[in-house]
Order: structure tokens, then sequence, then C-alpha cells
């Protein structure tokens, strides 16, 4: 797909969420904005989990495990972070149900009110950092470097499959550190972290940057992120990771002693990534057909469809699929043969390219004759046929340019739709056409920030890292500026 | 340690809390009844997840995910279901708080009440099978074998870390079938999956059997169970796999049309474990030092702590003790090299025992000389010394011997403690002296279950499914019975 015009815009939008739930990822629930993630979008998400849970492992990170529930006093400590999270919460009041008086059903039985309402965590900085006052006295229990995989919930009064939901599954890290510097290096490690898995797996380029105060976590001192641009120019948040100083600390009173005896303050990080990155994924690879789903995260890399008239034939394919499947599982490689006879092959090549299955492999009568299969590649449709000999190297290596090949067309997406703006009217008027990155001059105010976002609904999405100085003037105020920043409209 | 006596069980009862806590698996949060997983807990619960999936999968089996909440409506649905959790549910009636009219914190918008109420699930039938019946219609749609790993809430009064705690981590599988039969056999999978796993990883030898009515989940028609004894001689519950019968189905009018054409309800299943199973394993191997965890599940399976004079011994040391864990991780064992200078190797040693680390390497100057290293054992604290050659292999083999031997040691406590009891006042007396597995006769009422249970507090534990016929008499009633149950008091 192309960078979209408004209208586009409209189809693609309209064309994710057919597609999320066409292609079996996830579907809405009887509960509000609350979403079902169906077998196949959960195997794609544990695949990302595994991985991610390897590079945190590796980073020298622990997983544990937090309550869902935090007291409501626990979110007021921290003056910005309830400012941030008080208006979405999911409050619970009651701990008992009883028999409705009119015998029909349930009711809250309200002699069974806490005392102290409980808030389901949208985040848990409030409930971890009252538990690391317990754990942290001294510099030798520092760093504490913790992650946790769990479900949070907000509120959200628009939802959309994977991109905001009221409940979503995420990892949040929280660490603990006895210096600034050390702690901002960690925020800085796990950026790099996120970077790495979204453009190394997901094949989604990246831009490392960090959050005007706007656009800051309830309760940091700095915000960092990695954006992404999606098919239909509009920008994604695709993880943030947040140098939180002393906040969280000062609120729940954690000080360490230091090596000389003193007592100060413990410094802090979060940092994020959710379900959302399915969305991203789809954005970012889909076209009319469906999915293209990255092969390091296909949970079926190759899908091999025998095509057959009788028993004898599907026989002979059926011994020869097999053997092909055992030399592409001996080389890791995930595999399906879908031998079921009660679809045809013409609609298993339909289902298989909606759920973005990498690689095809077509087996006939006359293959099994020349020893030879069909290949078809999921995202170039590109069909070529190949000797069996050495099939599991031949495709191991297709496999590995088709990833690097969806990495590439979304970067090249990505710099086509990455324009520097150097007038309010040319700003806008690019947003409404086909939208992208916008890097335009800005002076700097949160006021002029929230003029253009409330005129023309973008958003700085960052300040990238790797900024270049360059004097100019904002394209709102006209005020001195010494460098652009990227604004897009934003998911 | 010994079964117990009355009042050894209140010790061993004691000395639980304080391990749990003293050894890093949980402690308690701020949240009355919710637990903190501390990471060396957590890290033994990964294990058991990684374990488990792999059997649900390779059982043909898929995660998935459902909504944390549900409407308050769905829990009604199914007459039993609702009689057996509306007493102990978490229940979200508001979906915003407001700042404080005193200033001073936030309270709940009342203007943000919900229409319906929402449950925070404590099982999750009741969303799964309004989810299913729009993903079944047909016999081909069936089986649908599901598994979902999440966090369940119930409100219990009397908290205990792991055994009992209001919110706790599961997996739930929820299947659906075309027949009784299918139904049944899968019903019996799972349970022989989990008596395979609490077997083979967890050590802990357990009774497959079925519950009597009084004891069964609420809403199935029958429910399995495996069953633990603990070393105070009481009973945990590890695992149970429900047959559900088409009670869900019509709760949530699922239908499927068969290969005739014609509808029927369809037949459900739904099986689970949770992190009550880290308490079993706890209470099943710890000893007056501390933990011992089986080798399969160990984060650490061996520790090696070097002994040392100064930097020079430090060094030749170090450069041992690496290559000895280089040799180890290549074999796949998990290893850990303590070497840090803030401890001593005694402190060390006390601490490894405590967290039950199965096998630790002691490696002194003497060591480094003759080529050997000293070994102990955690399980039976035994000392040999080895030659460095070989170590790898012969680690492994000890390894596994250790994992064996755990086993053996549970198995046989539970056969010392498992006793036949042929009266009323036996029973009575065996319960308060020593606890254990008490086979007896029933007269299989519901009635004498409760008043057993009521004046002795023991409650049939199940119907073993391998159980002889015999006649007797109901050690209560008198009334003549055709086997024996198991009596326990239990977790």
């Amino acid at each position: 797909m192309e960078a979209q015009t408004q209208n586009k815009v409209k189809v693609f939008s309209e064309w994710y969420n057919e597609l999320v739930i066409k292609a079996d990822l996830a579907e809405n629930s009887a509960v509000r904005g609350c979403m079902v993630i169906k077998p196949y979008g959960y195997a794609i998400w544990e695949k990302m989990q595994a991985i991610l849970d390897k590079m945190f492992k590796d980073t020298g990170h622990v997983n544990a495990y937090f309550p869902l529930f935090i007291p409501k006093s626990f979110l007021s400590k921290e003056a910005d972070h309830v400012e941030g999270f008080a208006k979405e919460c999911a409050v619970v009041t009651h701990y008992r149900l009883k028999a409705s008086p009119d015998g029909k059903g349930v009711v809250v039985d309200e002699t069974a009110k806490l005392e102290e309402e409980l808030i389901v965590r949208p985040t848990s900085e409030t409930i971890i950092w009252s538990t690391y006052k317990n754990w942290i006295q001294s510099y030798r229990d520092l760093p504490l470097l913790i992650n946790q995989w769990a479900n949070v919930v907000r509120w959200e009064m628009r939802t959309r499959l994977f991109l905001r939901t009221t409940e979503f599954l995420w990892q949040e890290g929280h660490t603990a550190h006895a210096t600034a510097e050390e702690a901002v290096e960690e925020t800085m490690k796990m950026l790099d972290v996120y970077s790495e898995f979204a453009e190394k797996y997901m094949a989604i380029p990246v831009i490392k940057g960090i959050k005007t105060a706007n656009e800051r976590f309830a309760g940091a001192l700095e915000t960092y992120c990695i954006e992404a641009l999606m098919q239909d120019g509009k920008a994604l948040q695709a993880g943030t990771s947040h140098f939180l100083g002393q906040n969280f600390a000062k609120a729940f009173d954690v000080k360490f002693a230091g090596k000389d005896g003193k007592l100060d303050y413990v410094w802090a990080t979060s940092w994020g990534v959710s379900t959302r990155l399915m969305g991203a994924l789809v954005m970012t690879h889909c076209d009319d057909k469906g999915l293209i789903i990255p092969p390091r995260l296909a949970p079926h890399q190759v899908v091999i469809v025998p095509i057959y008239k009788g028993d004898e034939e599907f026989k002979k394919i059926s011994a020869k699929a097999t053997d092909i499947k055992k030399a592409l599982e001996d080389k890791g490689i995930r595999v399906k043969f879908d031998n079921r006879d009660t679809h045809k092959p013409g609609w298993k090549f339909a289902e298989y390219e909606l759920r973005g299955v990498p690689l095809r492999i077509a087996i006939g009568p006359r293959d099994v004759d020349n020893g030879t299969v069909e290949m078809a590649r999921r995202d170039t449709f590109e069909k070529k046929t190949f000797q069996q000999e050495n099939i599991a190297e031949v495709i191991s290596n297709l496999l590995e340019e088709i990833q690097q090949s969806l990495y590439n067309k979304a970067l090249k997406n990505r710099e086509a739709n990455t324009i520097e703006v150097n007038s309010y009217e040319e700003f806008k008027k690019l947003l409404d056409d086909k939208g992208g990155f916008l890097l335009a001059h800005w002076d700097g105010t949160p006021e002029t920030e929230e003029k253009i976002k409330e005129e023309t609904k973008a958003t700085i999405r960052c300040i990238p890292l790797n900024n270049k100085p360059e004097e100019g003037k904002c394209i709102y105020s006209g005020k001195p500026s010494n460098q652009r920043v990227i604004f897009a409209r934003a998911y």
C-alpha cells in the first residue's frame, strides 16, 4: 500500500480492523474495549515475548510478579502520576456478590464494601516502589533490575484492537540505581534493546528519540521512545523507556545508604512494550491480500500445500512433503504441512496469504516425478521451482532474505515519507495529503505544541537522539529554533 | 522432617511461612491477600510454566488470551458456577477517579459508574464460552483445544503465600468437543499430564482420583484431581481436570452441526494448575536448613563457591571455576559461580542451602593443585571429592540421582503415612497424631462426608482411580461401602 490520502487513511483503518479479525489475530470481546487474543495472534505475541525476555535476561534483568491491584492512596503519592492515570482507572469497590432479591441473577453485596478502593493497575510504579522500600537499604542492594510480564487496564473511551484496548498485555521493567548516571544509562540501554528488537525481529525501522514535556510519561523526568511510521503515513509509538529520577523514591520514601554511609533517595527507570506492537506489525507489513509476518516472528515460516487428484497421488505427495517437513524442522524451521482434504489448494493459498506465512511450498504429482517443489514468497508473490536437494538450506536463506527485504521496504517507505517542512501551510497540506514524519522547526514551547495539535491533530513524536543542530524558525510562531523535531499524526 | 503431631503441624506451618519469605520466593504485599512473587520464586515458576506449556502443546493445545473482566450477568448463567464463586468476587463498579474535594488525594468519581458491574475473573469458563459461541458452528470447528496463562482473583478471607492468595497465577485449559467420550478422554489426558509433571519434574508423588460431589468444581459434572501428601501429614490438591458436560454450552447456547446436520450442544472440559504448586514444592522437599529444589526445576542446579585467601589464590581458583562453569554450561547445566567478595564461604553455604540449590561445589587452593573439587549434595548433605576430569558428566548423573532420590523420599513418606483405618475413633486419633492419607470406608452420602468434615476438619481428597473394590462399613454411619476413599486434612 502506498502512503494515503485522507480517504485512503480511512480505507486503511477499516482494512486494519477487518484484517486483524479475518486473519484470526484478535477480536472484540463481550467486555467493552477488551479484546480476545486468538490463538494465531497469541502465537506471534509468544514469539515476541520469548525474544524480548531473552534480551532482558541477557542484559541482567530478572522477572518477578507484583499485585494486580493498587490501593487508591498509592496512586496519589506521586502528583503527576495520579494526574495522568486517575481518569482512566477501573476501580474495585466490593468483594462479594449475593443472590438478587428478585431471584434473578446476582447483585453486589453492599455489606462487602472495601475500606479503601483498589485500582486495577494501569502501570505498576506505585505498587512496585512501595515494595522496593523494603528491598533496598544499602548500595549493596543496587542496582535492582526487575521486569514483569502482566496485564494492565486503562479505561480508554475509543478503543481499537491491539492499538488501544482497555486491557492489554505488556512487560514493564522497573529498575533502581544508586546514581542518576546509572539510571540514565539503563534507560538508554533498554531503548536500544527495543530498537534492536523492532528492527531485527519485527523488521520495523524505528527512530529513537526523546519526548517533549507534553508527551512525557506521568511521573517521569524524561521519556525516551522508539517511533515507527505506518503505511498510511501515521506514526506509532512502539516502546518507551523512562528516566524517573527520584520521583517515586521520594513518593515512597526509598533511601539507600551509600558506601560513605550517607542516605540518599534511589534513582529509577521504567520501560515497556505491549501488545500494541502487534498492531505495528500488521500496519507495517500488510498488503491487500492480508498479513505478512516477518520470518523471525512467524509461528509457521513455511506451509506445504499438496496438489493432487485421488488417493494414490496424495500418498506419493504426502510422503515427499513429510520428508521435506522433517528436513526443514531439523534445521529449526517452523513448518506446517496442510494435508486437510476438506479444503482445495486455492482456498489454502488464499488462507495462508491472509495469515502472512512467509513461504508457501506447493507439491504436485509432476514435482514428485521431477524431484522439485514450487515455492512462492508471500512478500513479493514471486514463484520459483527448486530442486528438493538442499531445500532446507535454500529455504533458510530465503527466509533471511525475506526478513531483510521486509525491513528494507519499510525503511524505504519511511524515508520516502520523512519530509522537511518549512511552513505551516505546507505542513497542514502534507498532513492531509499523505501524512508521514514531518521534520519541522518548533520554538520549544508546550503552548505552540498544543496549538499545533489542536489545529492539525499532529503531535511531536520525538526529538531524534541523533538530531543535527540547525538554525531555523518555528513553523507556527516564527520564533527561533535550533533543531527540527518530528511531527506526525499518530495512533 | 517427620510426620507431625499437632504441635509439629503448627511449627511446620510457621516454618513454611518463614521459609517462603527467607528463601526469597514471595512475600505479602501492601494489598490484603495478594503476594509479590520475588525473582527467585518467579524463576522457579517460569521453569514450571515452560515445561507445562510444552506438554500442553505436545498434546495439541494452543494458547490464547481472554479478558480479565467478566460481566456480572455472565456469572449467573450457570447456576452452580455462580453459587460457587459469587461470594469471593472482586467487583469493578467505576471507571474513573477524581481529585478529592479536600484536595488530598483522589476519590471515586460517582458519575463514572458502570451500567453493569464487572467481575475480576475467578476462572474463565463464562467469558470463554460466551466467545466459543461465535467460534463453533460445525463439527469441523471441533475439537477446540485452548489454554490460557493468566492471573485470577478469588477473595479469600484467610490467605497464605502461594497456597491461598487473593490473586494467583495459573493456566486454565478450556476445550470443546463433539462428544461426551472425547471430552472425558481429554479430561483424563490432562490429568495424566499433570500427574506426569508433578512426579517427573516436581518430584512429588501424586494420587489420581475423582472428587466427591461436595468437592466438585462449581459447574462440573465430574472433577478429577491429583492429590499430594505434604511432610506435615496434610494433603494438598495439586491440580484439577473437570468434565463439564454440556453445562456451559447450554448456559451460553453453544451448539454445533454434526456430520448428519443435526444440532447438539458442545461438550466441555477445563483444567488448571496454579502458583499453589510452589507451595507444594516447598512443603514436599524442604528441611530444617531450607528449600530443596528438584534439579529439573532449579534456576541454578549447581553453585560454585571459591575458598581463598588473598588475590593470588582467588585468581587461580577463579580461572578453574570459570573452566568448570563453562564445561557444565556446555552440557546444559544451569550453574552459578558466586565470586562475590562481600560474603564469606560459610555465609554462602548457608544461603544456598536455604535456597535449595541441589549441588554445591567448593574449590580451594588445594583443589587447584590436586585437580579436584569438593561437592556437597543439598538433599543428603553428603560431601565427596571428585576429579575435575569428566566433571560435567559426573554432575549430570548426580543431578538425575538427586531428582530421583527426592521423589523416592517423598514417595516413602507418603507410603508411610497412607493408612487403612477401620474405626472413627482410630480415624480421629490418627488425624490428631500425625495426619496422613487415611483410607476409610464411606457410605457414599454427602451428609456423612459433611459431618466428618465438621467434626474432624478432614475431607475426602478423592476416590483413587485405581481403587480396588472392597466390602466394608462406613466408619461414620456403619452403612455398607464397597471401596475405601482417601480422607485427610488439607491445605
